[in-house]
């Protein structure tokens, strides 16, 4: 397989508030989606230059602005100044190694989760992406590495005003971008969870491969990963349902609270598969020392059936010139019948002590 | 025994607040119980309409609608809609994989409880089913997905005014519901100990099956199962308990922490379960290990005993021209005594060791 | 030993407040005790009708109720009414499951203790026996199965004023029944403590019985037993020492710290024992695998030293025509001594391995 | 070793506020020493009569009394009642099991710490003393089984009014014995430590003693032992940090303060031995099963090699008239080569395998 | 390897508040660095006598004092009580076996934090260095046992004026050493990471060294080690930012929540490393068993398949004189043919067993 290791980069040193990308996809395109919406109507463009955003924050509509490409920290600082969000956040925009969080400033919310996904071509490792969130009082700004398909849904509902979206403020917006990144924490862990039981299901009829202490170690350390994700991410929603706020609306404020009620699921089937997994070693374990019991009592079946009865035949192959034995004509055919009784002793012996 | 599992429905990236039934019992016919009850005399319809159960919002009677079948999302809906009950709740109703809650809003507290049983035509599963509680000022309204039979003896109760159900709200008729889903709790678990204690006086007495391990991951796996729903469930009981609400009485109270003793001591009960299947485990483990000291033991002592012995023969069969032995009058006598000897040496030396 | 074990009766389905007997002492005669003290005078009774004991209501003594005989619940029910006791307390009174616990009413405090002792009987199995307290204004009840005669001495003190008993109330007397139970509980712990560490230091010095994990399979459980009581035990104490309640006085409060001092002690040392099992169980496991360590010592040097020279025996054995060696007249004592150097040369080998 | 398990006394039965001697050391003679000091002068006194102490109470000095010798159960009650000590306090004061505590009374500060030390004479067990304090407004008793000289540098102290005790309180005078008990803990952690660290060496640099589990279980037992007097005691100190009181002055406050941080210190490190001595734990096991591997590759290696080659030898051992290869001149040195080869073979085998 | 084990230092029955170095540096010289410091100028002092830096104290700008070399006591407590210190700070600052802690005075926090190296002259373990602050109004002391590297770039930032420590007080100067301290922390855990993975990898690659159990006990002692040093910090940083301060202003605050944000993240991924290190032990111990069972049934089919062999040769080479199967021309070669037949048989059992 080798050694892919993502190094990370190193910023020690770095004056704190350096706004400093620390990703891999340097090369990405910055790609910047706004809505600018209301009950009544809405505007969507597509732009390329991050000036070109600004003359939507005076506006009495609400205003998503989604940049896609965090390597462009320029563009990002710009905007950030432009709305007067505190350095230190827009650092941690572009530091793609944050953990789930919730930092509350005086005008706006920053909040941090992570896509959770299954990279398909490369072992179906669990992978995270960062997305990033500044709600204000009537826009909310997302950031992230790449084009992320996850929100064409909702990007759709603003389109055509389905649901209530276009009725309500940017705190609604920015559950329903939440609730969507949920919904995909309950399908991977819906995916891990199978993956488990079938595997569970296979060692329990039996079928177990050599190298399945890898198979569970891979497994444990996938739901570690998803855990590691879910379970801060419990914890930002908890902060906004608790500590009223005026971002916060008490409308949308029942909605967080599903959220969280998800969460919280989602929470309690990591913790079981998490047991799952260790229990799964103990019955490998179970079933190593299982096999090897059944190798030995081969061994030990065969050696102690055989190694007397050829003692018996080493015997009266002695060159000794004194064996009267060897003279008697029915001799053979006695030794043979004692070597027959001792081998159905044995026989009966073994089958008695459930061995056979 | 193949895999059935049970593949959720995906409801990523629906609209939230849609209404979407996610269980199997897609054909389950709509079935509606209505009890309208004061001190004095009391209504009980059964009807297949939701609209019919409207009439009974505006009596001044206790009104308790039983719905059965969570698939007529419409009906569902209509009634919701009727009481004005949140979309969410209404979305929660119909999506059985919720774990036991409790949420309050203004009129009305929304309660989600999961009934469970043994499933005896499934290898005797845990099998969960979920039953939600919306409990408003002078009603009470309770979703299933299947007729339930363990509600009879409660309508029973109504029907001939045996006990204070009459006489007192609908908190106490939700109460008395709750009571029943946590009896059968107290049952199930018991039903799970003496599984489990009958298995460990199985080990004990030593009888191990070639599967145990099998056996004691399955224990372990459905006491997990109980533990997820038990767990949760007396949360659900001490909110209602703690947070004093105007929807539950103080005379109900009383009643409510009763409950709540039954659910701390399933809890206890199911602590103590799992924690004798991990010792089962160890015990299992080092009963394979004994038995694999036993195999060892056969071997040892059969190789060490023949072997030499084997080897001596073989040295007298040699056919070397010059071996002196060979001509002795007695010599074979004498090598079958010091056979004979170093036979019963070794048998000495085994049973001075313990091992035979 | 056969499975003995006691099916508890299944309560599912009856009325809440339904006082039925759940033990199996059902033929126990009822058996009713008073007290009635003042600082200067005492009266003692001995009844078996309930009614007689109605009259101590109205005295300005304290008042001692003591009812053996859980199994008469109709008696228990009379009493129960007379002093205003509310239904589901009398539920839980004659229900032996309760767990301790502490339910705190207007006029009065319900507490259910458990005795525990030893069965020798059975095993030396830890037991337990449910100990009722309701404590009110100037009386306390108390309730349980059989004649206990671990109250004896609080009899005599009350009879002969030793003590401060007769110069307190109620409080005192529940603080001094209590502290015998608490006591008990120590001495148990101290028991099952000296049972593990014979048994530690039976391991230690190698005398490790077949069925070691057995025993450390039961103790597990005593110990398990013993903590599902003393546990819940020590937070009813503590319920009572926090929530300052008219009930219990001033006084009276110092000494019921002074039990939960008693069982925070008892509480602390069942956890020391409990770890001290988990570890002989490490310690017995690892004894296992010496064992099979030292059994297959011995075969391997037994099979590594008489294979190869059997297999030299077996060369000189063959029939071959051309065989120049055998015709040497001293080959016969040179393969000899080659067996013997390799010999030796194995022994020296595995005195060097230390494997001898 | 032999059993000398240290028989607890049974206090069962006993009237609360009883006071009983429950150790060992019944033959100590009374041995009382008083300091009444000021700033400017002290006076020391050796006394063997309880009363002459009482003379003390009335100066304006700060007085402490240090009792040796709690067999005097008398002695103790009378000083006890001068200072006008809670009879439950005097009773804790002679019962040597109690855990480290603090109970605040309205006039005084009951505290029990635990002395540890290193019992040389006995296996080199983690052995405890008691050591009670009651600290008043401007005295101290402090009361203890035997003599110890861990107080001898603090007796110093006062009489060479080196530092600043003579300056302060008896709240002064309690930290700076307190002080004095602490570093020892500290020591004897360190002690403990580098036992595991030796230990630890030894394992890595594979020096397993037969009896390394023995070693381990022992280990683990002191750290337990030490860890059960440490914990409390943390908790006693935080208390007395946490809970402001007039007994306790504000100077004298940032000293508890840095005795707590001293503790907190003490316990991680208990945490991490511990930790420590499972892993331990895990490693020999390890350990032994490498072992065991090791012994059956050389069995395996032996018994592959040499019983084909005997097979071969004994075809050509049997004695059938018509075997033409026997005839053949130079078919046994053919044979020999084909053994020569397999023996090669196997070799080189075994070599790929990586077992030689 | 030998014991180089580093002997504390025993402190024990010191006056307390006695200030002396515990450390090993001894011979270190006493290095004073001081950084007096406006937005719009900055003096810059390099001092070996501690007097010299008593002028800064009455200047009006930031005064930064960072002395290096813990063994110069005495130095340190001039400087210490020119600034007011407590002495028991004092004692902590020159004891360098203290947790990271934080104390709050009246008019200065002591703060006390660990460097984290990996010493690659001594096996890479993880080593420390205590650090100590002592942070006033207008002035921040530094004290550790040598020239440290780390603060380098903090000097060059008050020297040049980049970034906004020119323009902020002393709470911001510490918070940019504190924050270059925990940056070492991050770099620290990920090349503990890296090495756990790549053994990981190895592991899981099936190249598993025999030493691979000390490996890894050795990589939970340096996970452990960094543990015990970080979790203490966050508590640190923890205290800093809730309990509000006069000495650190709003403005610094949110800086320090960002620090902890860091803090928190370092404790999960070394809580994370922790598991997995558990986890490679289990992996490993499987793996020892699955090699024990190839081992095993390599000597199984090789003795099944030849001892049986053997016997049958064995037969024919006994010296009856009467056994008509010698006599048969074909006799030979028909053995011959059923010990092929026997071999084969044998060889397509264990195929289908799948131990070939």
């Amino acid at each position: 397989m080798g050694k892919k290791k993502h190094k990370r980069k190193n910023k020690t040193g770095l004056i704190p508030g350096s706004i400093v990308y620390t990703g891999q996809k340097e090369s990405q395109q910055l790609f910047i989606e706004v809505f600018d919406y209301k009950a009544d109507n809405y505007i969507e463009e597509n732009l390329s230059n991050i000036e070109d955003t600004f003359k939507f924050k005076s506006t009495d509509a609400i205003t998503w602005i989604n940049v896609n490409g965090l390597n462009h920290v320029d563009a990002i600082e710009k905007l950030g100044n432009h709305y007067d969000i505190h350095p230190l956040v827009l650092e941690d925009i572009v530091n793609i190694s944050q953990r789930p969080k919730i930092d509350e400033y005086e005008n706006y919310l920053y909040v941090v989760l992570k896509m959770l996904y299954i990279d398909t071509s490369n072992n179906d490792a669990v992978v995270s992406e960062q997305i990033n969130f500044v709600l204000g009082d009537n826009y909310l700004l997302s950031f992230h590495e790449s084009d992320l398909d996850i929100f064409d849904m909702v990007k759709d509902r603003i389109r055509t005003s389905k649901g209530r979206v276009r009725d309500m403020g940017a705190d609604y917006l920015l559950y329903i971008l939440m609730d969507t990144i949920v919904d995909h924490y309950v399908n991977l862990v819906d995916v891990l969870g199978d993956t488990i039981e079938d595997f569970e299901s296979d060692i329990l009829a039996g079928n177990i491969a050599n190298d399945a202490s890898k198979t569970i170690l891979n497994l444990k350390r996938e739901v570690l990963r998803a855990r590691r994700i879910v379970f801060p991410s419990r914890e930002v929603i908890n902060r906004i349902e608790k500590n009223e706020n005026n971002l916060i609306g008490k409308n949308a404020l029942t909605f967080y609270r599903d959220i969280y009620d998800h969460l919280v699921q989602v929470c309690e089937d990591i913790d079981v598969y998490r047991e799952m997994v260790s229990s799964l070693m103990d019955m490998y374990m179970s079933s190593i020392s299982n096999k090897m019991n059944e190798v030995m009592k081969v061994l030990t079946i065969m050696a102690s059936i055989f190694i007397p009865l050829t003692f018996i035949a080493g015997v009266y192959g002695m060159n000794f010139e004194y064996m009267p034995e060897l003279k008697y004509h029915n001799a053979y055919y006695i030794v043979l019948g004692i070597m027959a009784v001792i081998l159905i002793g044995m026989i009966l012996y073994f089958k008695r002590k459930k061995w056979l």
